[in-house]
Order: C-alpha cells, then structure tokens, then sequence
C-alpha cells in the first residue's frame, strides 16, 4: 500500500491538529486516528472520526444529566450485563467512521450490512488507479471438498504460480482495456485525438473484481459489532476477515469495557440449539452419549463436540 | 423548567471540561454543547455530542484523505449542489445526539422516525417525576372546522380557564394515582407498610400523555433534516414544531453551510405538480387561469396560488 | 373485546372472499386469515395480509427461477442450516401484516422494533373509544424486590381490589375529562353549544396509557423473529408477551419449518458466554466446579446453572 | 436474453397454478406473475410476489377492519392527498417482489438502496454463467464535456467498432480465465486432474463489472417509488434507467391509484428553491428578469428556465 507525497502530507496535517473540545475523547483511538493501517496487498483501514466512548454507553443506559459515569467496576458490570442481555440500544450511542481501500468484491459482500452510511469513490465521475488485488501465495487455496463454501488446501508450486500470473495478466489487460476506452490522459485531454473516449460511467465495466475502490463508512457501535461477529469469524472469506480483525483492534482501543464484553458474551460464545442442550444435559449427569443416541445430525453433533472442546 | 442542583453541577461539570482532540471540532456548537434550551413548560433540548461539520460533507463527497474541503465558496457550492440534486449520502457523515425531555404525545409522534438511535428513560426501572404539560393560553386551540387535523381559533376566557383547570386536575390526580400504587417513599421503602407495592412497569398505565419522558436521541444529519422538514413545518402539532425549532437552530451553529442549503432547497422550497406546472406555463405565457379553467381540484389550486404568493 | 355490528360485517365479508392466484398460498393460516384473536381484557391480533412461505425462503437461498422447492427434508435441512448459521436473508423474503389493538404503554415498546411498516390510528383525526387495560387479577404483581425490571409476587385480597379499583376510577375520569374536552355528540356537534370544543391533538393528552389504541403493522419474516424472541421471551413484560405468544402461534401455521428452527436455534437454545463455556468443559472432564470456583459471578453463575438444568 | 428449457418450465409451472385467497389480488399483476421481461442484452426483471392493492393504501390510512375502500373518487382523492402531503406510511403496506438479472455494475449501484430485502446468487457457492453485458450501439456515449457524471454524443463509425470489440474480447477472456481457475467440468470433476482448482470465492475475482448477476429483491411500495424517483430520473445512468422504466410500468398494473399520483406529485412535479420562487413570483407579476437580476447562478437559471418550460 503507497500513498503520494499529496495524501502523506494531508493525512500528516489532520494528525498535527490538536483543538479543545468539550466532548468525551478517547486518548488510545486519538492515537491511531486518521492512520493508515495496511490490509491485503494495496487496502488499508483508518479510523477518520469517531463519536462516543464506554462512558456514552452508560450515560444513555442511564439517561444521566452528566457522564453518568461511576466507578469503572460498575461500568465495566453494566455493560457486561447490557450485552449479556441483548439491551443493544446503549450501544449504539457511540458511532465511528472509517475510511476504507478494499477490493471490489470484497466491497460487494460488505455493502449487504444496510445499517450503516457509506460514500463510495464513483468511478462515474472519476477514474480508477491501476490497483487490483493478487492474494498472498499463503492464501491461495483450493475449493474445498466438503463444504460448499469454504476453501481447501493451500495451492503450491506450479499450480500455485500459474493461477498467479493468471490474475495478474488479466487484472493488467482489464485496466489497459479500461484506459484505453477512457482515452484521456494526465492532463483530461483524449490520447488519441480522433475520437473522445468512452463515457467514464461505461467505461469502469471493463475493470474485474478484483480492483480496489475506497469508500467512507459509518456506523454506530451495535452495528459494527454484529458486523465484526460475522466477518471476523473463521467462517467468514479471508479478505473480509482481514478488514475485520484490524477494525476489531481499533474497537479495542476505543471502548475497552464493550469490547471485553463482545469477546466474552458474543465473539467467543457459544450458541447451543435446544437439542445440544440436551446432550449437554445428560452428559453432565453422567450418561455417555454418542452421535446415533444424541438425536443430532452428524453435522450438528460434530459442530457441538467441537463447541465442547471435544473434537472425535 | 427547573434543574436539580445536582443535575446543574454535572451540567457545569461537563461545560467546564476541556480536552485535545485531532477530530475537527465547532466551536459555534461547543459553545452551547451540554447547556439546556427550554421548550414548552417543562421539556428541554440539549445537543450532549457531535460528530463532523460542513467539511465532513465535502470530504465524503470527494473521498478524501484529508479535510477535502477548499475554498469556502467551493465548499458551499457542492453542498449546494448536492443538496438541490438529492445527493443525501455525504449529509449522513455528520451524527448529533440530543438529550431530550419531552410529553409522552410527543414522544409518541417523534419516534415514529425510525432511522435514529434512542434511549429512553424507562419507567419499569424508574420512577417518573411529577411533570406534566400543559399548554400556554395562547396555544390552546379549538379544533379546526376545515382541516379534520388542524386547530382552529385560540380559546379565550371562561373555556380557556376551564381547559387549564381540566388537565391539570386530571394529571395531577393521575399522579397521586401513580404514587399510591407504587407505594414508595423516597428511600423506597413501602409508604403503608401493609402491601408491597405495585410492579413499576403496571403502576405507570395509570400516567397520562401529558407527563415528561426524556431520552439520548442520536441521528445522521440527513436524517435530522428530513425529521425537521416535517416536524418544523407549519402543518406540524405544535408541540413537536417547538422542539424542531429549537433544533434546527443547532444545525445553524452546527452545519452553517448545509443549514443554508436546507432551507434554501427544502424548507422554503415548493413542490409543483406536474398540473400545477401547466398551469404556471400558462400564466407565464399570458394567460388568465382561474380553478375551473385550471384542471385543479380548488384545494390544490388554493395550494398552489398561496405556493406562487398569489392568495385569493 | 367487543366489535360493532359493522366491524364484525367487514370481517365477514373479507373472510368470505375466495380469488384465484398464481401466488404462493399457505392453507392453515388463510384459515384465520382476518380472524380476530383475543389479547388481553379489549386487545387483539388479526392477521390481514401475507406474502410468501417456506418455499420462499427456499427459493430466496437457491435464487431459483421456480418454486425452488424439492424434498420437505431437503426443505427442512436447508432451513435449519440458514437459522444455524445466522444466514438471515432468506427469512426477509416472507412478510406478513397484522392489525393489532393494544394498550398504548405496550404500543411504546413494540414502536421500539423500527424495521418495521406501521400505520396508527391517529388521535389527532379521530376519536378514541372508551377502551382501557385492567390487569386480570393473576397478572396483579408487586415490584420484583430481586430484579428492579421485573414483577414479584401477585397481589391478592384487599391490596389487589384497591388497585383494580383505583386503576378503574382514574381510567374512567381521564376518559369523562377527555370527552368533555372534546365537547362532540355523536354527530359532531358540540354538546355545550357555548364554545367549540379543544383540539383533538391537544385532547388525547388527558387519556392515560392504559388506554387502547390500534395500527396495522407490517414486517418481514426475519425481523419477526427477532421480535418475539425477545418478547415472547419470560423476560419480557406479562402484557407484551401475550401479543408476542398469539403471533408466535400465527408463524407456526404459517412457516412451519421456519417456526421449528426458530424454536430449536433460537427460542429455546442457549448462549453460554466464553467463561461459561469454559467451566461446562471443566464439569465435562469430571471436575466439581463452584462458584468461587468458576471465576463467574454469583449472578452469571445462577444463570449458567439455570441453563444447565442444574438449579442449586 | 434466453433461458434454459428448465428455467422456462419451471416458470410455466407457476404460471399455470390457480390457487384460492382470501387476500387482495390484482388480475392485472397476476397477468404477467412470473413472466420475464427482458431489459439490456441478457438481463430481465420479473415479479414472483406481491402483497396488498390500492384498497391497502386506503385501509392502512384509515386503520380499518375491512376492505376500508369507497368509491374510487373517494380513493383516488385520498391516495393524492396522501402522495401530496407526503404521508408516506400508509405507501409501506404494499410490498413486491423482483426477480432480476442485471450487471454486476449495474447491482453496485442499486444496492445502494438500503430500505430492501436482498438475497443474491452467490459466486462463493456457485459458478456464474458467460454472460455479459455489451452495450446496444445507440448507447455507446462519449464522456460528457459539461457534466462530469454524463454522457455525450454516442459513438459512431470505427471509434464505436472499437469500443465493442474491445469490451467483447476482454470480456471472453476473463471468463476463460474464470472457467481455468475453477478447473471444473459440467459435472464438477476438474478439468485439468493435475490440480485441485482455485476456491470459488476467489476465482470470481477474475471476472469484469459488466458480467451478469442475479437476486431476488423485495420492498415496499414507498421505498419502490423513492427507488423509482431516483432511477427512472434521466439524470440516471442508462443502464439502471432501463431497469427501472420496466419496474415502473409493473406499478401501473398493481396500483394504477398510486401509480397515477406518483407521477403527478413526483416524478412530474418540480422543486422551485426559494430563490427560484422569487423568481416566479416576480415574473407572474409582469417583471422581466434575467439571470443576472435573478439572483440565481448559471446553472439554477438554466435548471429553472427548463423548468418553466422557457428554454432560452
């Protein structure tokens, strides 16, 4: 991920500022705050605003005049017991904005989660740099046998190099089919004068999905999290994850006590059906129980043990 | 309105607070931030957070790395022109919430806004205080004879004193209701030991509309400006309109540049029918149009006559 | 809860309407299709429209261009898996209309659910009844001294005749003040000719919030179920949840393989956070685990137990 | 746009079912259910659902237990003043349901659209077919000189030849490139023994914007028109504009009522901003005023002017 000197040097400037507010600050976010933090090979996430901290989340449960604020013991019981007991409406009290370089079809899953304010780049009225995403050797795998959805093995070797140089020679002929039926260039004027170059709106069809774009998107601290539990799990694909873990990080920095409270009751809870609870039950009362007896399906049986700690 | 000296003193203690922050800041909003602005007899408005201004618009507009913003004749230019085109999407990156005391009726109206985040006082927890509304003399109207939804003329004398003595009976014996059936003293311990008193979240039926609630009320600016053309408009209960009022003076001191535009473009704008349209062709071109020549129900037409300061 | 001659007349009518469709049809919920069902003393549920079934949610996954349906246990598998995993789009597909009449103090937590379409009967045009909530006497409880949110013991003997009555009188004298306000006979002309009579959005402030009010409110499958799992939930207040348990029972007729999974994956499954989990591995392996022990609160500890099936 | 001999069977099935309801039906909607509209080269728009008529408007806005319909005038003139007024809930209580085939280009910018339920095929389970979008030779624009987002003159002659071939042959090679990566035959053994092909998830990448998608995508009537204002606006791309003059001519058919005031008090009406009423009334009054006496920029002039049907 390269910035230009232009985007160092504004970014360096917003960073420089420092002006009084009466408003609740968080020291830990302020630090990190309109940084760029690299993901996948040219996206990045950074934090540009944000609204609120674990004290907002308290006053509003509160409907408290002042900070509503007591000592962080009872804050931190609170908000576990705001989160424990689905009361979400506190949470959504905080709100952040980010500003996000992700690939397209990395923009496509994202953008189903409605409950959020998004400004995409428009490649309606402005042009596209000549950045596509190319996976990390480490990340290249196989389509996987069981699951319909998931990913298999790691690919190695030729294999491995050949679906490499596949992407990028596409990726490099799309956008020189797309700069071409543009026909413009530094400076806005045609290329090739003999003709003006196709409308910017048609023209951005030609770019595969695997382009970045970047867009501007806010949300409050409830959405965010429902966001984050489905895109920073396992079962998620890897390039959503990857935007999911590094805003996790910066959950972390700035409301500490929720995001205690989101790992412990949400992001590492465990769901049982009324069927596994059964199991459960008759397991803690001694019986041994196996897939055939427990009356689960062999996926819901092998989901559960896991769940237990048991894997077989 | 009246202040406890304890809610006056987390008032003053969060006026008094001053922290750096990197965030872009107003200093028109942060004087008045966490002070209470009075509205009808009991209610107020208070803006407790905000987050963006006129350049957060002009950021997400351009999806910028820095500020975005230019000149302040370019920046009221695209703000103009991205709200005369229905571009809402750059207004939604700026969010404020209010703490907010109000009637129970229009609570009721209020929240029928869903695209904001709320937090109301609850009264299966709480207690709620012995404040009810009730209307100056000049706002207590008679029910319009034209319009099934509107008021009609202001009520004077010996009615006017019998409404006044009405409401306040009445809600004034709700609320020894209330108190009896709750049984409580200010410790809540049982006031007649002899039972134990009525669950809080049944003893609350016996309230009227009237009585105050208050909630934390957070929204995007697009969505703040969409509740206030409604809400500050002249068709409006009243009573609702008092609050937009007070609001939409904090979106002056807030967003001074999208407060113009607003008001420019929505609020003071008007809404031609596609009849109406012709007609206003018509008469431009020199053409004396009355209703029955016009196509118009005489309704519409005295709609569009007031709409072209034409009243007849 | 009575209807008038004419309401029961328009119920008939629609019941009695058989139209030809290409649509979806669901049988056992067309059967009670428009029917009234009682809730509480004067309130109830009618469903009133609906759109789509199981097959739709089917249909929705496979993005088929037919019915998408194959095998009932293919059907169901399919379902099951969607609920498991938090797959909630295809739940959306399926939407259904109620015409709900409720107490206005249970109106302003269900309002609270916004994804939601709603129509209210608007006092500000019309003309509430004389209808108001009583509890029945097993709903009468004190205040929970445990749980500051929940009820305690019924209040039974003198106590509970004392609130019934007080509830009654004050309910019926906020009704007397209201109709005096609004000084209209039956046709519409004042009682008292000697003045006009208050506005009806200024009147209805005088009602107290037991009193019932009406609306038809739409909503989609998936956004349902999140409504009643949280108020058909034990948790939710008693006059809440039997609106919550009447619907619940309309889903079943109407998706039943949805309303199945709900129960299994939902309703009646159990989230045990990520220390509780650890403690249940910690039982599994044989070890005697206690509170002190289990590095949970004592509260935590009582609701892990609870869900256990180990109530100590 | 073609369909599969399975495809079309299917949807001759449904075609060919007459159920009986009891709900409101509309035999000019069911006259086209299931049928595919064609829109672009392959893409198509179909309805598969529908729920409520104008009679539902009608009786959503009067809270009614029947049909809650008069005589037509009456609904008309309630339907009007509804759309007039902007009383937008009662427009909620009808909802639809499309089929739609449509670029992913196209998808990117609808799904901006938030108020929708949306299920989309999914290229992480599923492989999607050779088919993209190329434009028809008419709508093959050149960028536009005044107007950043527009399009100009269409292309013509070798410059047109040009761009088609160019978008036809990238177009082939990234799905050859897809169908390499995937590495799989129609009955999903690999092609190529020697390795195991890549994850679906990541193959797609490969592919260009103006390949084809497909979801189902269901609202309700008042979010459809919104939607409909928008899209169906010439200021709209073409692409998305054709899709939504298909839509629209579907809501003629379900609610002609609506349908009919949609038009005249939006799509058709104009929004005069208060300078440009100014303007108005003082042109009415006989003054001749020109741009620069108006107060009004260039551009506002000459969008008035249009307006006023004075194009000068």
């Amino acid at each position: 991920m390269k910035l230009t000197p232009e985007q160092e040097e504004e970014i360096a400037a917003e960073r420089g500022a420092s002006r009084p507010t009466r408003r609740a600050t968080v020291p830990a976010l302020e630090e990190i705050l309109y940084e760029v933090m690299p993901v996948l090979d040219h996206g990045f996430v950074r934090v540009v605003d944000y609204m609120g901290d674990d004290g907002a989340i308290v006053q509003a449960a509160r409907v408290s005049y002042g900070r509503g604020t007591r000592r962080v013991s009872e804050d931190r019981g609170l908000i576990n017991y705001l989160m424990r007991h689905r009361h979400t409406t506190p949470f959504e009290m905080c709100e952040i904005k980010y500003h996000v370089k992700l690939p397209i079809f990395v923009a496509r899953q994202w953008i189903r989660h409605r409950t959020a304010n998004v400004n995409e780049y428009s490649a309606r009225y402005s042009i596209l740099d000549n950045e596509f995403y190319i996976p990390a050797p480490e990340n290249l795998a196989a389509q996987a046998s069981v699951n319909r959805q998931g990913r298999g093995d790691v690919l190695e070797g030729e294999a491995a190099r050949h679906v490499l140089d596949l992407l990028r020679d596409d990726a490099e002929r799309a956008y020189a089919g797309y700069a071409e039926l543009l026909n413009e260039d530094e400076t806005g004027a045609p290329r090739d004068p003999s003709w003006p170059g196709l409308a910017r709106e048609l023209a951005r069809m030609n770019l595969s999905l695997n382009f970045y774009t970047q867009w501007y998107w806010k949300t409050d601290l409830h959405n965010l999290l429902h966001f984050l539990s489905l895109r920073a799990d396992p079962h998620a694909q890897y390039e959503i994850r990857a935007y999911a873990e590094a805003m996790l990080d910066t959950v972390r920095r700035w409301v500490p006590l929720a995001h205690a409270a989101f790992l412990e009751y949400r992001m590492n809870a465990a769901l049982i059906s009324a069927s596994g609870l059964v199991v459960v039950h008759r397991m803690l009362a001694g019986e041994t129980v196996d897939q055939a007896a427990s009356g689960l399906s062999p996926r819901e049986w092998r989901e559960l043990m896991a769940m237990l700690g048991r894997s077989e």
